[in-house]
């Protein structure tokens, strides 16, 4: 086997084998193949596509060069879920709760935020004491015990990944169907759950641009965890607009909390619903309108809101804080910027305000950088909201003396139009 | 400008700017740009392509990145010539010397070999004395006084070339008709003679693998030095088979002697006619078949030769070597190898063949090798010709005590037939 003839292969769009994209990945992650090879290689792979197969065998080699997890000794299904990456995207603290409390274990390694989209794990680290770097003793402990389990990430899960991902990021590969899907798929695999919630981002501001692609991306990762036993359904959901009111880290979780408090008539609880009612059915085996009853029961009577309080508790947290969100702490000013223009809102850009929430300190531009969890934007008018003259059309959340060009900016992010306009926020589901 | 938005330009198939081009280009030259960077943007060249305006586009960026040869107060037309490299390739010792008997300079940069294929510095410095690293002052010197002057290249000359060939030879970006124009252009327009011959070698051991794709090669490069008032002329050569009968060192100067000797009536002497008297054509302004009796003319007066003897003298060398080839040091060993079979030869592995030299000690596998100036192989049955059984194939000058594993490869390069084949050396001229 030699690397320039499997890089020439995937340039002449043949198809690889099993032994040759394994030869690639193992060789680039114990450092036998170069970076330049390997950017190469991917280039080709963006260009000229992968088979069904390739993408299955590249999922597959990514997935053996680290660990696995073994849930031993615990009963029933085991749930896992995953974004592609949303502005405001808080579902893991309202979803992750909801099923617990319907005794269906979710076992959840999160990420931080980086760029423009939030981490689950900031968000989490807002509530004081709150320990997401449980060990896996204790996070298979917690999950036997509580149903739920939430921590960043401890052991060494699929090191191909973080190794390819970083290299894709510099080179212009970050957008093709087999790299996306091997690198969502080998990851979840590793985590190894019973039962895979995907939710893919579709629009302008997200990895997949077109709805057929991320079609194309969602039947492939079903298919993936076919091979491995496991069930994944996709939602394909729109990110041309920030999920819910809020972005930032404590703001976030505050909005979460009145969720599963039942005070919220929005996308994101509509959307918590959806992805809730989905995995129910599936791992309780019941109908939709089943697990949707089931889902609200256990709002409305608090059980879930409960669940909450349990898991924060059971990763050292204060849950006085979920009891009482008032006590999380405030920013320094909060600046209601109102509009100057009256209309519907048509669009609101959601990549340029989640850059903008980073900017106020809410996310990192760097892995290596600090966050302050009380800041961020508390949107008021969303996209189909009549806005009139002099109305708030959101509140920045800042700890900054000077936010006159942040408050400049906002005018550009938001689009009026005289008519109201209908947008699905749910395209397509595929399991 | 930002590497990774001209290399998804590049990737997405958009054509890219003059200023986008010299970015990398100027970029990867001085390390701004990483290496993993440039080929994944080299990746994408070679499958998406490149306009005819980008390939100019990057001819220019790469050539302005070193020095330019100036030929001050040297009247007359300077030729420059060209081969995309081939097994036996000793054109430039006897064309050489046959333009500069008719008047026209010819100003050569020479490399050295690597692999299977030779360099004519190397074949040079068989010739006791020769010096291959005169000045630029001896060269200009040598190039007015005697119409000639061959050496290593001494000044800096596109040394992005240098670099993005280096990064090709390792990624897989090598077949690309894009990256050769500029490469070998960009090098040849910083050699900066008047007339640029191009022996553009196609065929299965070429980087060119069909003549379609020579032929816009070769247009291209032709229209790329029409932007430099340079007249270009790329002729289309068969390499399936090897130039000429010797491959090595000494034995390629002998045959190069043996020709300006008029010794020679085979495939290598064709070749030599039709250059030189496309060039002459081109220099001198005269048609082709009274070009083809002025090269005759000075093989059959010897001017040519003498004018070989000129140029070993004004490099240090010792010309009795040309007067007299029975003084090159001969190889330890000269073997027979007797055929097995009868028939036409049908084909004899060119890329084989150099590879199996350099093994003698011919070639180098890395630069830093050492050569030795007296092995190689002497064909005596070639393509076309009728063998016996027991007829000599060919013969092995080695220095090397046991030679059974070389011979038993011979066998596996030459393949036959029961009937004679027609096959073409020249397929196309291009200017």
């Amino acid at each position: 086997m030699n690397t320039l003839n499997i890089i020439l292969k995937k340039k002449n769009k043949t198809e690889l084998t099993y032994n040759e994209i394994e030869y690639m990945v193992s060789g680039y992650v114990n450092g036998d193949i170069e970076e330049y090879q390997m950017s190469a290689f991917l280039m080709a792979i963006c260009i000229n596509g992968m088979t069904f197969d390739e993408t299955y065998s590249l999922t597959d080699a990514m997935l053996r060069t680290g660990d696995i997890i073994h849930y031993d000794g615990i009963d029933g299904i085991i749930v896992d879920k995953h974004s592609t990456g949303g502005v405001g995207d808080k579902v893991t603290i309202a979803l992750a709760p909801i099923l617990a409390s319907l005794g269906i274990k979710i076992a959840k390694m999160s990420g931080r935020g980086l760029g423009h989209t939030g981490g689950t794990i900031d968000k989490l680290e807002s509530i004081k004491g709150f320990n997401t770097q449980i060990s896996e003793e204790r996070f298979i402990e917690n999950l036997k015990n509580i149903g739920v389990a939430i921590s960043a990430q401890t052991k060494n899960l699929v090191p191909a990944d973080k190794k390819i991902y970083s290299l894709r990021d510099v080179t212009g590969t970050v957008d093709s169907i087999p790299l996306i899907a091997s690198s969502i798929m080998s990851k979840k695999l590793a985590s190894n759950a019973d039962i895979i919630s995907l939710d893919v981002k579709v629009g302008s501001g997200a990895f997949m641009k077109n709805i057929s692609d991320a079609k194309k991306l969602a039947k492939w990762m079903v298919k993936i965890g076919e091979k491995y036993n496991k069930k994944v359904v996709v939602t394909l959901t729109d990110m041309s607009t920030p999920l819910g009111y809020a972005i930032g880290n404590s703001l976030e979780v505050v909005e979460a909390v009145k969720m599963l408090n039942g005070e919220l008539n929005n996308d994101f609880s509509e959307l918590i619903y959806y992805f809730s009612s989905h995995i129910v059915s599936m791992a309780l085996n019941v109908d939709l309108n089943k697990a949707h009853e089931m889902v609200k029961e256990v709002i409305d009577n608090k059980q879930a809101l409960n669940k909450l309080i349990e898991l924060v508790e059971a990763q050292d947290g204060d849950s006085s804080y979920i009891k009482d969100v008032s006590k999380f702490k405030q920013s320094k000013y909060v600046i209601e910027v109102k509009s100057n223009l009256s209309g519907y809102v048509d669009s609101l850009d959601a990549y340029k305000l989640g850059i903008l929430a980073c900017n106020l300190g809410a996310g990192r531009e760097k892995l290596s950088d600090q966050i302050d969890h009380s800041v961020g934007i508390e949107l008021v008018k969303k996209r189909g909201d009549y806005v009139n003259i002099g109305d708030v059309l959101l509140r920045i959340h800042t700890n900054f003396d000077d936010n006159e060009k942040y408050v400049k900016k906002i005018f550009k992010y938001y689009k009026f139009s005289t008519i109201k306009k209908e947008h699905k926020l749910i395209l397509d589901t595929i399991k």
